[in-house]
């Protein structure tokens, strides 16, 4: 069977670089033989990191060389200045190109944002993509946008995410009418920014399912699966989640490890233990989406393991073969006729 | 001993009003005996909730009678010109009055922001209360605001918010130097709003303890003490660890119902499992600050509980006695010094 979706990856991007993106390359390969993989960074690091891989896999893999890398503290503008032949950059012109469907990248997200709407373009009708990502949520996910690509939203900009958002939760969990929310710090209609209100009564002339204001702890009830919000504070309640999980995470470990019957009820207690840990694994989240781009680009946390950009090379295959960006396309128009009365 | 310390509380907020009210303000007296309390509210109702109280610490309540209540859902405007006889209306005058040192109140917050703002009036030098908040972090706790007072803040706002979480920080818990960082989206000098870069410029020639930008993770890391934010931002943050710490809570319980094997399990964990939960209780954490006023004013979450309440007292008893709003004005006059180059 050949490959009908190809996908590239910078294979230098994030802490790890190809230790950690040629093994999960390999792994993900190794469960999908309609996927072929094009590695994106220097020749050399990547043929060695190759080594000893499974031969019929390494058929599917190609590996395209590039000079530079981006670091994960360079300023956006550098990179896209000084770093025109970086394996990220070189990664978003296969996909330009059409060589690749979409791109993968832990590197820095500045610098991918950056680099990915110059290359790329946004779609006619989108004047700023977004970051989007599936939070965990009671019975199933939350898409939440923007969450950090740009601050100081307009009540435009916000009906664009909430367009965008929806066209997402539909392709990625398929659910066909799915339920915006605006995120806001309350539910009266008095609250909040001028900005807020307007891209409110904006969403509430909208055709998508606007359910109207959702606060901050509304995102884990389940009872919306799109929340909309600029990027400083879509950033800000994200990182914030990773923290709140990461301390309670740590709360567990303190009390099991207490005294001598609390270490052996933690070994008794192992698998619900790891159950747990299983539903709150970040690592099963990783892969967050530039969207509104002509194109697709993931972004994986720079941290990321194995298992982790896995996730992200998944969520890559899984929009090419949805086609994200088209149906983000349809709805825009939709949403024209729906504006001018048609 | 005579009372040295006199609290009007608002004894008809939140959701429960006296029936939560009342027994908190016994149990609260049973253990201190310098503090007596003012309950407002409907004479008969309070008369009732008190009847077979111990007498000792009867004598230190006072019932104050107030004819109206605030709804949980009345406009800030409304509640401002309609309900001038509310109890949490009257209690804010006995603070203006001098016959409380400070007020406590579960009811509706934009109402008592608004009520407070308008009766005592800011302190000189401070344009804009803010809501500050202890949040649990590695190791002790983060203050935190502002939490959702207001929205849209310049540049000096957060300045004068970093003043007063200083001035609480030191007042609560005793840290000399308090570490203030300033939440932002990113920790490189390029990211954020102009409004936050701006804001940190201010606050790297102020004379406070100021360590550069945070971001939402870090809330928890133990590494600051205060977190300047501005409030749409703060509630968003603060109400996502709400969510993602019920929907954790949740997940432990399912994991310890799943079968018989789990929730035999769960009876031997008790004790590590009520650890747990006593660490994570929001009701150790209830009761934020109204801060930058002439006065002193505890906002209680409407659905506190007696335990939850009692907290909220403890919170106005302990900032009256470090007398907050005196340590605002000392921290404000240092930092007019300091820009003066005196």
């Amino acid at each position: 069977m050949s490959a009908r979706i190809t996908l590239a990856l910078d294979g230098m991007g994030g802490d790890h670089g190809p230790s950690v993106v040629v093994p999960a390359a390999l792994a993900f390969l190794s469960r999908r033989d309609d996927v072929s993989l094009i590695l994106v960074g220097d020749e050399s690091a990547l043929e060695s990191a190759l080594e000893g891989a499974d031969t019929d896999l390494r058929k599917r893999i190609r590996i395209h060389h590039a000079s530079q890398v981006v670091n994960m503290d360079e300023l956006p503008s550098q990179a896209l200045r000084g770093k025109k032949d970086s394996s990220m950059r070189v990664a978003i012109n296969l996909v330009k190109q059409g060589e690749a469907q979409a791109c993968v990248s832990a590197g820095n997200t500045g610098a991918l944002m950056a680099t990915s709407r110059f290359v790329l373009k946004t779609l006619p009708g989108i004047d700023r993509p977004a970051i989007i990502c599936p939070i965990p949520a009671r019975g199933g996910h939350t898409h939440m946008l923007d969450l950090g690509a740009s601050a100081d939203c307009t009540a435009e900009h916000l009906l664009q995410f909430a367009v965008m958002g929806s066209a997402v939760a539909t392709a990625v969990h398929d659910i066909e009418r799915p339920k915006v929310g605006l995120l806001n710090i309350g539910e009266e209609e008095i609250k909040g920014t001028e900005t807020v209100r307007d891209a409110s009564a904006m969403l509430s002339d909208s055709s998508l399912n606007y359910i109207g204001y959702v606060e901050g702890n509304d995102i884990f009830g389940g009872g919306v699966d799109v929340v909309v919000c600029e990027g400083f504070v879509g950033n800000v309640s994200l990182k914030t989640m990773e923290g709140v999980a990461k301390m309670i995470g740590a709360y567990i470990k303190e009390e099991f490890n207490r005294n001598a019957f609390t270490r052996l009820l933690a070994l008794v207690a192992m698998p619900v233990l790891r159950a747990l840990r299983r539903r709150t694994d970040p690592r099963r989240y990783n892969g967050a989406s530039l969207v509104g781009l002509q194109g697709i680009v993931i972004k994986s946390h720079g941290g990321a393991d194995m298992v982790a950009f896995e996730n992200a090379i998944h969520i890559a295959a899984l929009e090419v073969k949805e086609d994200v960006p088209a149906r983000i396309s349809r709805l825009l128009e939709d949403e024209d006729k729906e504006r001018q009365g048609v």
